[in-house]
């Protein structure tokens, strides 16, 4: 476990991630002879890269490259606190935890707690870093779990159409409601609780 | 836990994903004006979904449609069976569990059979479907996790350009090295072994 309140200030990026993710840099023995940029949005760029095998071979790798993103683990009164919503991508309602991109301007731990404010109203006393890890091998971001301490209720700040309303799920029936099969599982309900319970904060 | 090989034969896609995921269907609440497709690769198409929302307000909606993945958690001899390789796209070499995607002609228990054999030269008597979940919600697809049962040694098969080793790692030290912070922690190992470890199969 790193980066607790404890630590060394708040830019807590653990080794090889955020500004120094390691795909910033190039390996001499993959060497990339060419990046294309595909596709831009207003929340990612996408594109490919021409890259030489050691065997001399040349083949793409294609990327995707969102913002960090955060998700909190935040228990209140014995419930964890989820958050179900309309996904238009995927035409179905979901139950995830507390998630958002992390901004330019922010570190992981100032957007984890501003995102737990602005989903749940909670806010935070203190945050603990459980685990930064890629959520899927097509793409090049990081997904930063919190634990958070300390909660005090308020309003929450929803973003324009974001249809999120709270759900509150007693914590030892919160891994069986992430993994029930009445919907889709998402990977930031399932993964960030089963952290949590390995750490032992569940 | 759903779909062991003593389940209902082999197409055992649990219920709203594979050939019936939800977003094969539209939702009258949130109607999909127009979709286009933006990126066509060897390996996925992308696009985007002009969305209503119920307020009558617009929005696009960004997608990335991989193939489905298996990932496996394989025991032998006490130890959990990893892959270690160099990913080009994250100029890294990663530790993770052998996992591949599913082919049009598969179910994902015949692609999870296959890769284990392919990335490990093990073949296993039998698997046990642990979960299927999003692992981002940038993407849509799935992953497949299984267990192995009755492992017997073989020849790896590697596809062209795969530079993959197996790691033998003791079931006890399995999750942190998962989690080790001299790399990059990747979902497909993450997940997988804490979802063992939970369901009691490590």
């Amino acid at each position: 476990m790193t980066g607790s309140d404890d630590g060394p200030g708040d830019d807590d990026y653990p080794p090889g991630t955020g500004p120094e993710a390691p795909w910033a840099t190039d390996d001499p023995a993959w060497p990339v002879h060419e990046t294309a940029v595909t596709w831009e949005t207003p929340f990612f760029t996408a594109g490919q890269d021409a890259v030489e095998r050691p065997s001399g071979e040349r083949a793409d790798y294609y990327w995707l490259d969102p913002a960090d993103a955060t998700t909190i683990v935040a228990v209140d009164d014995g419930d964890l606190l989820f958050v179900e919503q309309y996904r238009p991508r995927h035409r179905t309602t979901t139950l995830e935890l507390p998630t958002g991109g992390v901004d330019a301007s922010e570190s992981p731990r100032q957007a984890a707690h501003r995102e737990l404010r602005e989903e749940t109203g909670f806010s935070a006393d203190s945050l603990t870093h459980l685990e930064s890890y890629i959520p899927s091998g097509w793409l090049r971001y990081h997904r930063h779990v919190f634990a958070a301490d300390g909660l005090t209720p308020g309003e929450t700040e929803l973003e324009a159409g974001e249809a999120i309303e709270m759900v509150r799920v007693p914590v030892s029936d919160a891994l069986s409601r992430a993994r029930a099969t009445d919907g889709e599982v998402m990977e930031n309900a399932l993964t960030p609780i089963l952290l949590a319970q390995a750490d032992g904060y569940l």
